[in-house]
């Protein structure tokens, strides 16, 4: 099979238009004509991070600058710490240097760091340019890339500060994928388990029938598992594009998740780590209310050891500390913590009248002991 | 009379709803049951400066808590230093501790610096929360807290970062006109000759019929020129909310007026007296290019000058680094500067094809001598 036949399209509808999603094995090198079917200008500037940009910005400059691109870059240094008002302000003034004008695009090249960073730049220079992401990390092509949240972090919280700007083109090439490290990899299957619970059964089926694929990172099954989660957050977010409602339902795992980062500054733990604790915490909530049967947590849980993924923090935590977050989160509504909570698989709602006690009474079990 | 029946309101109808305008006199002490008929929850930020903090805050407050707010409140230092980044962040700040949440509306209280660095706040702070302007400035009043737009400075350049943020209420009281030092007043009013050009004959000839009352800040020549310029201004940002072709309009002797409050530093001339040259130049563009009479050109200098505006800087500058200036303004499209050139009274049309060289040319007559 060649490489061509792997390619597929996930078309985002929205009020504005849309964009499609172009998913595929070896599209970095495609880049040019990708950006072309789009864009007439000559400038497009590339944010990338010290990881990624030395391995992959030569592939990604080349196919740019084939097309007829005059390709500028920046280089912010990997890792959540980069998601901060300080960088942002360093691509603003690059974006200066370089003379970006209004329909100049802005190519986000990395994970969901640099996507949600350099989409916050794109959103809010010049009151908005053109986005392009280009997601080389699991979490960026199932869930970051996808429906325009970006942003960055306050030191008070995290993604405090953003905007919804919409990209005007997706890219995901699933080979990028096979140079994750272990950890980063694993982590971002969190994302991935979390649209099988909230919206599709078959999903969590796959995962397990599929768990050597999935661990061995089988280019095919790489293309299926981001083809499905793009559908499903493509779903969510065309019928919900500010997160009146439905959206909500794509912050399952995040809330207490969230948490969990915050306490011990971003970076002790994965998102995609916190987050599956985060659902395992929101399911046993839901378990304790009665809305859904303990096989469902047990079910949840050996799926995501299989996968390599935590089921608790290897930290203890005060769980009165927790709660304080928890409340300073965006997801509360007129004081009231809102919760996504399994009911079955593939199935959440929204509630906001779980008890604070409730809540808290659940954090001891997925934290280590002090 | 009494003041209830100096009331005014204007209706900006938008895609996603719009909002109204309420224009009267003495409405800052009517701004608790403003808000109420709109927000159901108890906390408000209120932004304002150094300057009208002290004037105008108590009574914003008493109103405020009257009508069951919560009110809390921060003060940025008064001037165009402050629409900046850092500004921003302290803005941001102060949001998190007070506890803002999705649906807290940010109450910008002050001219177009505090409406458009609290509006930028309120646009990307937990992705955007509701957001009330209550201009105390001619500008704030007749432009910029209508229409959604909102930014700060980079030292590279003004307005560079920004965002469309649609204003939830926008409440005018024209009693705080009365308070404003006499060259921020009439700095005003360019904005009010700006429409007049545009899109109002007859709204110029109201300014030169009434210059007695308009200098002496008749309460009801104040009222009708707020509501006339409101219905501008709405009127065209319905048309065009995110600029994408008539609003442009609204640019009318910016691009030369940015130019030339870059080149000086921000604060030297005030933003009014800048756009009152830079509509000077655009229309001996205009003449010199044969798209309006020679008249046109003397009646509008004639008129600024009554008002006490500039129609040349009271400094000189390089027309080359100017050109630079516009150059890199963001109204340039695909390299070409676009130029907003008046036809006759109440007209102009949107230009890419004027020669930097016919720009440049111009220039010189609009700077002092070196």
């Amino acid at each position: 099979m060649n490489r061509e036949s792997l390619e597929r399209r996930v078309d985002v509808k929205l009020p504005r238009g849309g964009h499609p999603i172009r998913i595929g094995a070896g599209l970095l090198d495609r880049l040019g004509p990708l950006l072309r079917e789009l864009f007439s200008g000559s400038r497009v500037v590339v944010v990338t991070d010290s990881n990624v940009g030395p391995r992959y910005l030569p592939r990604v400059q080349d196919s740019l600058t084939q097309a007829g691109f005059d390709v500028s870059e920046i280089t912010v240094p990997a890792g959540e710490a980069s998601k901060n008002l300080s960088q942002t302000q360093r691509l603003y003034e690059a974006f200066t240097e370089f003379g970006l004008e209004r329909r100049s695009p802005v190519l986000a090249l990395g994970g969901g760091v640099v996507g949600d960073l350099a989409g916050f730049a794109a959103a809010t220079y010049l009151r908005g340019v053109p986005f392009v992401q280009v997601g080389t990390s699991v979490i960026a092509q199932v869930d970051s890339s996808i429906g325009g949240k970006v942003g960055v972090n306050l030191p008070q919280g995290k993604n405090l500060v953003g905007a919804f700007h919409q990209p005007d083109l997706v890219v995901s090439d699933v080979s990028t994928l096979h140079s994750l490290p272990d950890s980063e990899y694993r982590a971002g299957l969190a994302e991935v388990v979390k649209y099988g619970v909230i919206r599709d059964a078959s999903l969590l089926e796959f995962l397990s029938e599929r768990l050597g694929e999935v661990r061995s990172r089988d280019e095919n099954t790489l293309l299926e598992i981001v083809e499905i989660s793009s559908r499903i957050k493509a779903e969510v977010v065309e019928n919900d594009e500010r997160e009146a409602g439905l959206r909500a339902i794509l912050n399952f795992g995040h809330t207490v998740g969230h948490a969990l980062e915050t306490i011990r500054g971003y970076g002790t733990l994965r998102h995609g780590e916190a987050v599956a604790i985060g659902m395992v915490a929101a399911t046993r909530i839901a378990i304790d209310r009665g809305l859904c049967d303990s096989k469902m947590g047990e079910d949840l849980e050996q799926l995501l050891l299989a996968l390599g993924l935590p089921v608790k923090a290897p930290f203890p935590a005060d769980p009165a500390d927790l709660m304080r977050l928890l409340a300073r989160d965006k997801k509360v509504r007129d004081g009231q913590i809102v919760l996504i909570l399994p009911t079955r698989p593939g199935e959440v709602q929204i509630l906001d009248n779980t008890s604070e006690e409730k809540i808290e009474s659940i954090l001891p079990s997925i934290v280590s002991s002090a």
